[in-house]
């Protein structure tokens, strides 16, 4: 006998996600402790003691979803400079600011405020690089999230470390201080290819295998990018990725906005997985990436909201609609990246592509309660035709309801259950006035 | 002496949108009956007595947003049919829907759930094109709202009128029907160059002239158009269009997604304005409108959400965010369309595309007091460096606090003034059960 607590929802209806177009109603979900016990009909459920229920009318349940690709702490940079180049954002405002700011403290607070924008979105896991990531890995834990923190290296001094050797020990030391974390895992995570050489991308292979961790980096995210690397090394950054060993089924690339046929196909091949940042790669115009191509293709492909400093916000929602209408434009086909496709990107692909597929990203007996409920009922969503076209074309995230992560309540009838937020907003108003006084 | 009441806002900053990049602080704006009478320093403000003092700390004030191209009936059929092709979608789902249901009392039930969205979002002026326009008018006008509304021609019979004479007919009695309202105007408008012969244009050349009104058309929204008009014409749309006399200063042009540099600099030199709607021509793959290009010719570019049936809301806000993004990476020029550019498409620059610049569009003493103040203190826009990016980047629509139109209240503290939020679910709930019986 299990005597962990029970708790029956009760929604309007449930998309389970392990198959696009399967809506649930009179269905109830059943929590019992940290995983889902049970989806079944809602005459059955009546049958079955549980210790709470909660009415969910007019409200639909999906798993949470899923950010494969954030920094999140660059929440206290959000809209401090905007409408510029990659590299002129990067060189003449967002390094400075790292690397006049960048703290344990920063990282912290940073990454609690980000948590709380994260939960009121529904997104339930993240994937983030950023430097003092245990700060991040500790908020996380506390707060209650699930999410991936980074084994960053870079090839130039930060606040973070001074050099390679220093980078590698404290990936290791961040890797022993958290492997009893609950919430919260590591990745082997070198920024990319332009300021990381083929020395440590060597080391970080034979330390992934060794460790068994999966590997992440921004990957062809522009042009430049590319015409550099073909200068410097004489190959395209994925085939000098490929070279060292680090492009197969434990690799997650980033970005991906230039890629040819041949790329498509060895990903695919390769079994590969893509973190999609559409608005990242709109706003700073570095390109758009061939998803339809890449799905079509079968690689999985997860979507990210990149740091809201750069885009400016952590709405993955409003990034999966950004997806489907950028999908559709730019292969001159409105059936690309239909609104089923866009909820699979956000729950279940974005979990296979974090590599936490077993455990999260579908509603299924077994699995993790990480779930989200969204309400129907703003005008804004009537009247309601279809289900998945509503939640990928015209809900926005303040619908969002409840957030579980675990079978523990993070958001209830939008209330932060594990954050205070006039906490938050005196973190905010201190990081201001310290970065940029009135 | 004038009596009419005087309301004193007091918000943390006005963006007045005269001049770019201006933003108030420690000012007031004071309305006086249907006009703005001042905006002055606080202190000055101080020695003025008003009927009324709103305190709006941590609000922004700025112009009401205008929407400069929308189908409000269309509300109710809004995700009928997603993810096809525009020829697919409007012949096989959205022209069989509205062949069955359209009539006054759809367009009147449509037109109010979609204004009770507009105003939530922001916008207190739209450019309406539907069929049963009076029925548009007459919910504008009673609800407050101001617009314009279609006198509308089409070559093809439908519930609305059975031929083309019966379109003139129609249209000339609206006209005459609503020449005395306060909020709403008349404006010829076919609907696109492949649904009306040169007979019925030239026709609405000689009206428009008579009647000093202004002409809106869809044009150039997809490839395919231009090739059909090639094929029966040997002319593309809008040089059919120039060549009947109708492209010229009193002309909004609508979408727009295909242009050549002739006919962007033909635009610019003819005073030709120009509706942009990013989010319907990505969505179902129309194309992507030079607007930086046509911008920077001189060409003056309103914003429009297009119907909620096609992308899939009446969110101007965002749309704004889309097109900044869009003509970011369709230009590989991350400085494309600047937050406070979009800010002034959606506000100065959509209210002289409508031919309504003298009234409204920006804050200044003897404009018509259309105002909307936005809540700048959700945790997903703090920290706040620059406001300017944060509205267009940041700030969603469900932060619009207050709204205004010719200084009457229609939304306060995010509550309709003029609209009763119940009506408008049984209405909704009413119309779906119709439509698509569960």
């Amino acid at each position: 006998m299990n005597h962990e607590k029970t708790i029956r929802l009760q929604p309007q209806w449930i998309l389970p996600m392990h198959t696009d177009g399967e809506v649930l109603e009179e269905h109830d979900l059943i929590i019992q402790g940290e995983r889902i016990l049970a989806i079944e009909p809602r005459q059955q459920a009546d049958a079955r003691p549980c210790d709470e229920t909660l009415f969910l009318p007019e409200q639909v349940l999906l798993p949470g979803l899923v950010n494969t690709h954030t920094h999140l702490a660059m929440n206290l940079l959000r809209g401090l400079a905007d409408d510029l180049p990659l590299m002129t954002w990067l060189n003449e405002h967002i390094w400075p600011a790292e690397g006049q700011w960048v703290s344990d403290a920063f990282v912290a607070d940073g990454a609690r405020l980000a948590m709380a924008e994260l939960i009121r979105g529904g997104i339930t896991c993240f994937n983030d690089q950023y430097f003092f990531a245990s700060a991040v890995a500790r908020e996380a834990e506390q707060i209650g999230l699930r999410g991936l923190v980074s084994l960053l290296v870079i090839g130039v001094p930060t606040r973070w470390a001074g050099s390679i050797d220093e980078y590698f020990d404290k990936a290791l030391a961040l890797h022993e201080e958290i492997r009893d974390f609950s919430r919260v895992g590591t990745v082997w995570s070198p920024h990319a290819p332009y300021t990381v050489d083929d020395d440590a991308l060597e080391r970080i292979a034979r330390h992934r295998d060794d460790m068994g961790l999966d590997f992440h980096i921004h990957l062809h995210e522009s042009a430049q990018e590319i015409e550099d690397s073909l200068k410097q090394y004489g190959e395209r950054p994925l085939a000098r990725l490929q070279r060292l060993g680090l492009m197969d089924r434990r690799t997650l690339a980033i970005h991906m906005t230039q890629m040819t046929e041949a790329e498509i196909r060895f990903c695919a091949e390769a079994g590969v997985r893509i973190a999609h940042c559409p608005e990242s790669n709109m706003k700073l115009a570095s390109g758009i990436a061939p998803i339809h191509a890449l799905t079509q293709a079968g690689v999985t492909v997860g979507i990210g909201t990149d740091g809201a400093a750069s885009n400016n916000d952590l709405d993955l929602l409003g990034e999966g609609r950004s997806a489907s209408f950028l999908a559709k434009v730019s292969t001159g086909n409105p059936e690309a990246l239909p609104a089923w496709q866009v909820l699979s990107m956000l729950t279940r692909d974005g979990a296979r592509a974090l590599g936490m597929g077993e455990h999260i990203g579908t509603l299924e007996a077994g699995k993790q309660a990480d779930l989200i409920t969204i309400d129907m009922r703003p005008l804004e969503s009537q009247p309601l035709y279809d289900l998945a076209s509503h939640l990928i074309y015209c809900v926005s995230r303040q619908q969002v309801q409840n957030v579980w992560v675990a079978g523990q309540p993070l958001l209830r009838e939008r209330r932060l259950c594990t954050l205070n937020e006039d906490d938050l907003h005196e973190v905010a108003r201190t990081w201001q006035q310290r970065i940029r006084p009135n």
